[in-house]
């Protein structure tokens, strides 16, 4: 067979709507865009952050300006966005009007995410000693990055938008290393440092004055499954009350709560419930030995 | 020294071929190119998953329009790239005609690649709760980023093809922190949750209905050095056989068999072969105390 | 209230500088620009790796053509990035002459930064039975990515650049998964495979020939607090001697030595000094057990 | 008054809606994109010169492909400007119904706009000895261009589209000096050569085999005006008969009928009919001297 | 001579400085940029023409901010190239407090020239009956691209900045075909129509309500030359006072007069001065011929 | 027929080869691409324009890398530009070899076309006395924009390359609306002022310090046809000798010659030779006449 019919016969074998994607309803169709979702991000950066990110800003008269041009984008990409999830994820037919007020009442939380926002840039800046000023962190610490994205995310899963909000958590996930799912709850002053591997899981609870570094899990331990063999989504996953700190590659899994005041120390693998005041640290579990420098 | 002759010195001194270029051979010349491997890969994902990547697809009658488009496209970029890898890394000058078939043979093989990935999003909705449409997996979960990456790599793989694969799943390691070698063996039904941290190393063999999670390591324990002490390339990594599930944050290291119907549980350090059927779970490893709030 | 009030009030709120921004002095103004330091790297790629990044070259008289070109925009951009650096986050308005100075001491240093990722590229392929030819490393391995960023970030750095360095340092985090603090000393040689979640902190002092996995935290145990309870930056962080490879997923912590001619293990908890020629290795930590196929 | 003040004042003094605006109904609001437009004329080109722009097409088979896809944009592009052309210039809503409508019998002349134009390209090869290839005229020629828009926009204007047509016309004026209202009506074979500054106006009626050179104004002599001093829109252009051929910068004005198979020589200025088969030329109209070169 | 050679040969050739370069002092160095210059005029159309040009403006309240955020931007621009500007052509380094004060001023004629330019609408609308709104003029006239751009220049010309305002006006000469002097004088209601080949000289002085068609040459009829051979930039061109419409490809040559309320014929070749209230045409110049279809 | 059938229905009509497609051999194929074009001409500015094109040149030393960097991007464009030029209009398969050899011809004249352009420049600046700095004319004068695109254009006619030249020369003739035919032959120090509508027709030959104004026409008297009634490609275009000067809107056409140290005047219809030193004026060809205000 030659190269033309090589080529036409799989244009045709991939152009047909297969068997998998009939059953599994996935043909397509006008899907929201993740290149409208990443400019709608970029506009909130610019709306929370200005000066920071977006354009120069040269004087405190022009900000008005400029976080008013944002706004007239954001709040047309984010309706349109929000009416084309409805669409794909729920098969509804959301009507523009309801798209519109709900972008009008996520643009409503924006002053409160901001200051949110600070109280996580102001416990990034208590944590880590190598920090020398505040706008080094808005610049380029991953935790604003990501919790920008959660608490956008968040906040248009609560007005009840369909997969919207994963998309915007993924994004963050791909950037950063830190994988936060939008439906976690989470206090103020909370921070990561380094991040990387770090997961957050659907159900988690977590209060005020939080720390985490790389690699924390806080994951459910099994799922409940329905007669079908379905998952069913209960809350699996832990509740961290307020001051909690926990080191890198620790695993805190299933519906358990870490209570207040604790320091959970690294590489720990936690599936029960801790009292408040505690202090959890790892067995020594390292043989020391002298060896004339063969491999492991 | 004025600033003219410094800026004219580092230049002479940086485009002179340095010794350690000329001793490891890695003088330039044309390259495969990223931005095209880049394209590569943007095309197909359009032809995989026609209407969520690319233009909008407005009819069933038009996909068939949209797909062969960027198979014509897909085509030309592919065999060049081809092309150019052979004469990079192999330093042979393979025929164009034989950069057309890899090509054409390649092409060949998207429908039951399509096919597979289809298994590895069905996989992936089975074992996350938190999934509410199978758009929302094709969108924005890294699986399929990481998977149609891998799986793409493995067949222009085993069509012979230098570097190009390697270059193809470092971009997918990049995105998602997932790090497959493209000479692994990876069976159907596969799922990673998560998944930061997931090294899966050139001689695994993974069969179907394999989930893992984030931090997962499948990995060498030692390397076999010949005479020169160059490590030589001999199966070092696990098997892993059907239905085995392995969760955040263990190692499985060496040239052993995890049996098949096995649950590993987290945080597991795994040298040794494990008999189908098995579950191996950590020895409580912490010590719980009561503190006074000071640090650790 | 209807949309244009809510959008106007929401507008103005933003707009405002907030009691947290005037607090944390974070009002914005003139930044360093995050799309030039990009650039900046970019230009780096290309004179250290001319014909690997930026055009193709196509003869060796036009290295001396593309290397010259590079340079100057460069300069440019790299002095003008200093200046803002100093602005921004010391208060300082630094002569345009210190600027452009402090530019040509670090382009004075690219052809030792040459030499020395040379070294970093030959490590890995020695630590890598799968590496087929030097060129690969240079194309798509993470070390020469975070590598390239560090030694430039840390050359900065002794040149006194405020918060440039680690923004640099953090481009490539996001890209690898890997953070390395801008103040860490590391020397010659130096390889990090899959490297996903490794984590080298500021004051770590690190030997040649070194080699780390993935998931390898070089971190610190405690901090130390002044008076005012804002913690104090000192030496907190390993010390690594020569010769000394650390495996998947173990975490170093706190101001202690770790012998040269030492192989640590992966999944390794190590908060206190080693000697020369040690092994160290995890201590048996699964229990096996068959059951009947029940999920943990 | 300083600079903070005269760039506030300046702002404020523009951003208001000024009286002239709200005399003349200008205020801005949602308009017809320019942008988009080129677009539209962009895929036009695609759709009728396939291969000769956008992008390469490598065998017949994927013109089929070509065309398609530039179909499906074109389509949804033109409805949309269909649509803004109604709201903004005729104050009335029209339907989605109707703009859709309109697009579509727009593409349903297509196959006929592409065979005219494909007369237009045989008659300028007929008419310039310097053409070497059909190929050359549709790549450089301005006829093309220019008959290209013309045709598209006068397809446009009979199905009741306001100023869209016009917007069109003038791209193509701005491009090759041509100016051709869409209102016109334009035969079969049509050629201009070289082109710039001929000018065809609203109510001009020309035949088949009309061959025109720069220069050439087929105007109005004087307007009507009603009582209000309102020019008035009624025939007042030249009707140019089929086999007609009008040399450079000669000015036809006024209703006035040029009969067929005529020859207007260069530099004429014609207000009155012509019958068929008339060879206009001008009076010898210089003097010769011999100077002993002064200036003039 | 081989391929290297010859492209080294002249690359040197070519990059030398040569004699014509040290004459004429045009060896580069940096210029006021092309592209910058445009970005202005873009500016400058979205102040003037808010919703017509740049982004949509969804509110009357937006305005201010897409004015304010365009203002700022403008303000930085200019300052810039009036800065490169003196430096490049003036050989002077003006000091940047004097651009910026330059800018300021220009700006503050900005509300000026928007009301003259909405005159120019008026007449424009009053002088072609096919218009039929206002909007069409500023979408697709080329009176208004070509008297924004001169009208801008003219301002510029006048706050002393040099070559600037010629760049500005050969820009639009590019786009439309017509080419105004910044220097020339032109009072309100001005309007041009078709314009392609229309010519206003540096000298002119032209009055309000004044009419010009295609190909009209205000010029000069000679110049003086000083005793060097210099030509000497003395006043050349004519002076057009109110209400006068001279038609299509008329030239009006020389310092001469033009009466108020005078109509010129077109294809009219006038180089004397002529009284108010004349009326000027071309006396009959064809002779007709009945032929029998050869050709000229 | 509904809206899908309507789509597919002219998708298949226009996707199809037409009739008159294939009776004119115009069916597409890999063509001469016009953005390279583009390139090619703007990388032959930045070559020989070094500092007013292109990135900005800081110092002598960086002449020499920026014009080698463009040269080698230009020899790479114009080889495969040439290649594919004969392909597409001879039907022969030029060897690359030989598309080589005649982009290094051509590159070879590069010195000489820059040593002529810059007498045109000379030339302009003695004509212009609006004109204030050399830069000024490189910058924003049509001369040199369309000079450069000619006399490239000529260089590879003479090379024997098919259509890229004329593709060339109407590139300039869109931007300038000045057409000059890459046949024609031009001395040195040549200019054309404001130049909108002037023609060169393909066999003129132009002596040196000949200048032009806006609206002359260079142009064929007749045509010459053979037996089949195709026009022949003899010498029909004026001669004008050394020293000539042709005012605006004259036109000189047929195979004549103008002897040098000529003047004509403006607005001529010339279709006889003239003798060297010839001065040649029109005849009064206007009445005037007092008239009270009425409309022509």
């Amino acid at each position: 067979m030659e190269k033309k019919q090589i080529l036409a016969k799989n244009v045709n074998l991939l152009a047909e709507i297969s068997q998998q994607e009939k059953t599994m309803k996935t043909e397509g169709g006008k899907q929201p865009s993740v290149i409208v979702i990443e400019r709608i991000i970029e506009l909130l950066k610019q709306i929370i952050f200005p000066g920071y990110f977006g354009a120069e800003i040269r004087s405190r008269e022009s900000r008005l300006y400029h976080v008013g041009v944002s706004m007239e984008a954001l709040e047309k990409d984010l309706k349109e966005q929000i009416c084309l999830s409805f669409r794909s994820f729920k098969g509804e037919d959301v009507k523009e009007k309801t798209s519109d007020e709900i972008a009008l009442k996520f643009i409503d939380t924006l002053p409160e995410i901001k200051r949110v926002l600070y109280t996580d840039i102001e416990a990034m800046s208590n944590a880590d000693p190598a920090v020398t000023a505040y706008g080094e962190i808005i610049f380029c610490y991953p935790i604003v990055q990501v919790m920008l994205h959660y608490r956008v995310a968040h906040a248009l899963l609560r007005l009840g938008v369909p997969v919207l909000p994963r998309i915007i958590t993924e994004m963050a996930h791909s950037k950063t290393g830190i994988d936060i799912h939008p439906g976690a709850q989470i206090g103020e002053y909370f921070s990561i440092d380094h991040g990387t591997g770090v997961v957050i899981g659907e159900t988690c609870i977590i209060g005020n004055h939080v720390t985490l570094y790389q690699g924390v899990t806080l994951g459910a331990k099994k799922f409940t499954y329905n007669e079908n063999g379905t998952p069913v989504n209960t809350p699996r996953h832990p509740i961290i009350e307020d001051n909690v700190t926990i080191y890198s590659n620790s695993s805190i899994l299933g519906r358990i709560t870490i209570g207040h005041d604790t320091i959970v120390g690294g590489n720990i693998w936690l599936t029960e419930s801790v009292r408040p005041y505690s202090k959890i640290v790892q067995q020594k579990a390292v043989s020391e030995a002298f060896i004339d420098g063969a491999g492991i």
